[in-house]
C-alpha cells in the first residue's frame, strides 16, 4: 500500500566526532522516504530549491520513491548546520537558512489521492491539518512536532492532534506538550487530545507506544522496543525520522491494523534509526536488503526475549 | 541461599516535587537490603552511630536481614541531604555527613563466613577488595561503585575488579570508566578488566547486561530489561541500590547460575527499583509481597513481549 510523506528535503553540514560532511542530502521527508521504501511504496510531498540536482533527485527514486509531489520552486533548498561534538543525543544547530521551506505550501498531486496512509513531519501544525483534510481517504495518519510548534502555535497544534492516529514525538516534547513530568501520565494526557496511539522515542533507549483505550484493539499496557548501538554511531542526523520511516512503512506493508502490527512496527522503527546513524547522511539507509533489516529485527526482538 | 550486602547505611534528608522527609532510613546497604530480603537471605555489614536506634534496626530486622554485621560506632551515624526539584532523574546534594562512615573498617561476623553470595556497595575500592579476600568461598560477587572511585582511586579499582564478577553501574559510569561514547564499545573494555558480566543501568529506561565470550553459558548479544514508572515518582533515592538488590537477591535465590538467570534477575532488579521510588525512603520496600513483586515482572515482561 501507498504512503504519502510530507516534510522537509535539506542540505545538511554535519560534524560528528567521527569526521565532518557538507552539503549532504537531508531533511525529515528524506530520512523518513528512504527508511519506508524498504516496506511500502512511499510517494513524497516537499519543496526543493533551484540547486537541488537530478543526481540528488535520483538518491530517493532508487529506492523506487515517488517524487512527483517535489515541488521545485525560485531560490536554494533549505539547508542546515550542526554538531554533535560534545553529545550524540542532541544536535547544536550551527544554522538554519529555510530559504524555499519557509513559505512551503504542501501541494498533493491527484496520483497520491488513493493513497492509504499518510505522515506528517515536522512543519506548521495549520499545514499538516489542511494536508491531512485534503486526503480524507486514508486509513492512517502518523504525525511529527516538536518543542517549536508546542510553544509556540499550541491552539493550532491541538487541531491538528484530533486529526492525528498516531502521534511520534520524543521524551522531552511528551512532557512539554502534556505539562507533566511523568512519562506514563504525560502519554494519557496527550491520547487525550486525540491521537489513539502515541509513540515516545527515547533516543539511543528505544521507544514506547501507549494506546488510548480500546484503540487498535485491547490491552491496558504499552509497549516497548529497545535499540542499542550496534556499530558505531558516526552521525546522529535523522535518526527519529528513519525510525518513523520504519514505524509507518511496516504499518503500511501489513493488511491488517492492530495491536501486535503497531507493536512490530515500533521494532521496525528501532532497526531503520539504527542503520541510519552508521553512516553520515543517508548512505546508509540507501543500499540496504531486506535480510539486513530482518537480522537486526532478531537482534533486538533477542535483546529483551525471555525464554 | 546468603548474601552478605557491604555499603552504607544512612539518614537522609529528601526534598522531591512530591514532598519533603528528614531524618529518615536511607543509605545503599538500607535499599539493598531490604529489595533483596524478598528472594533470599541478606546479612548486613555497615557501621552506625550512637543515634541509631532500636526501631531503626527493626526495619531491617522485620524483612529477616541479618543485622549482626553492624558495627555500632562512637558519633553520628552517615547522613546526607538532597533534592530532585529540577530533576528525577538526579539528585543535587545539599549536604553529606560521612560521620561514622568515614572511617568505616568492614568486619565480617564469624557467622557470615559460609555465605554463598556478596554485594559491595560502593565503597572504597580497598576495601571492597580486602572484603571480597576475606570471603573467599563465595560462588559470585556483585560490586557497585562511583565516579568519585572511578576518578580518584582508579588503580584501586581496577585491582578490586578482578574480583568482581558481576559489575553494576550507570550509563555515565560505564562510559568515564571505559572512556568511551559508545555503550557497547564501552561496556566491551570494562569488561576487559576483569568482570565475567557487566550490568549498566539507565535508570528511568531499565538496564542492559553485557556477558564476557562464554561467560554463564554461550551466546553473542547483550541483555535488556526494560522498566516503566507504573505509579508516581515520588523519591527516586535508592532506585539504583534496590535494583541490585532485586537483581542480586533473585540470583541467590537460584539454583544453577546460567544466562537466563542473569537475564531473569535484570527484570527482577528493575522491578524493585520501581517500587523503591513508589513512596519516600523505604517505606515501600517495607510491605511488598511476593505477589505484587511477580505482578510487576510480569507487567515488565509484556511490555517488550511480541507474540
Amino acid at each position: 500500500m501507498s504512503i504519502v510523506a510530507v516534510g522537509s528535503i535539506a542540505f545538511d553540514n554535519i560534524a560528528t566526532p567521527s569526521g565532518r560532511a557538507e552539503n549532504i542530502l537531508g531533511g525529515s521527508c528524506t530520512y523518513f522516504s528512504l527508511a519506508a521504501s524498504y516496506f511500502t511504496k512511499v510517494r513524497v510531498v516537499a519543496v526543493v530549491g533551484e540547486d537541488f540536482t537530478a543526481e540528488q533527485e535520483s538518491i530517493l527514486k532508487n529506492r523506487g520513491v515517488d517524487t512527483r509531489g517535489i515541488e521545485h520552486a525560485e531560490g536554494r533548498t533549505f539547508r542546515w548546520g550542526g554538531q554533535y561534538m560534545d553529545s550524540l543525543n542532541e544536535a547544536k544547530t550551527d544554522f538554519t537558512e529555510l530559504n524555499v521551506f519557509e513559505k512551503f505550501q504542501p501541494r498533493i498531486p491527484a496520483e497520491y489521492k488513493d493513497s492509504e496512509f499518510l505522515f506528517l513531519g515536522n512543519i506548521h501544525p495549520t499545514l499538516q491539518a489542511s494536508v491531512r483534510r485534503e486526503l480524507n481517504g486514508v486509513r492512517l495518519t502518523g504525525g511529527d512536532t516538536m518543542n517549536f510548534w508546542i510553544q509556540g502555535t499550541r491552539n493550532d497544534l491541538l487541531e491538528t492532534l484530533k486529526l492525528v492516529n498516531v502521534l511520534l514525538i520524543n521524551d522531552g516534547e511528551a512532557k512539554m506538550l502534556a505539562g507533566e513530568r511523568n512519562l506514563p501520565r504525560a502519554a494519557q494526557k496527550v491520547l487525550a487530545m486525540g491521537p489513539q496511539a502515541l509513540v515516545i522515542k527515547h533516543g539511543e533507549y528505544g521507544a514506547t507506544i501507549f494506546f488510548r483505550e480500546g484503540a487498535f484493539g485491547i490491552g491496558r499496557h504499552p509497549f516497548r522496543a529497545p535499540t542499542l548501538p550496534i556499530d558505531e554511531v558516526k552521525d546522529p542526523t535523522g535518526a527519529g525520522d528513519s525510525f518513523a520511516g520504519g514505524f509507518m512503512g511496516y504499518i503500511a506493508s501489513q493488511p491488517e491494523l492492530n495491536r501486535e502490527v503497531l507493536k512490530r512496527a515500533l521494532f521496525y522503527g528501532g532497526v531503520m534509526g539504527s542503520f541510519a546513524v552508521e553512516r553520515f547522511g543517508t548512505e546508509r539507509l540507501q543500499s540496504l536488503t531486506r535480510d539486513e533489516i530482518e537480522a537486526r529485527f532478531q537482534v533486538f526482538r533477542e535483546l529483551t526475549h525471555l525464554e
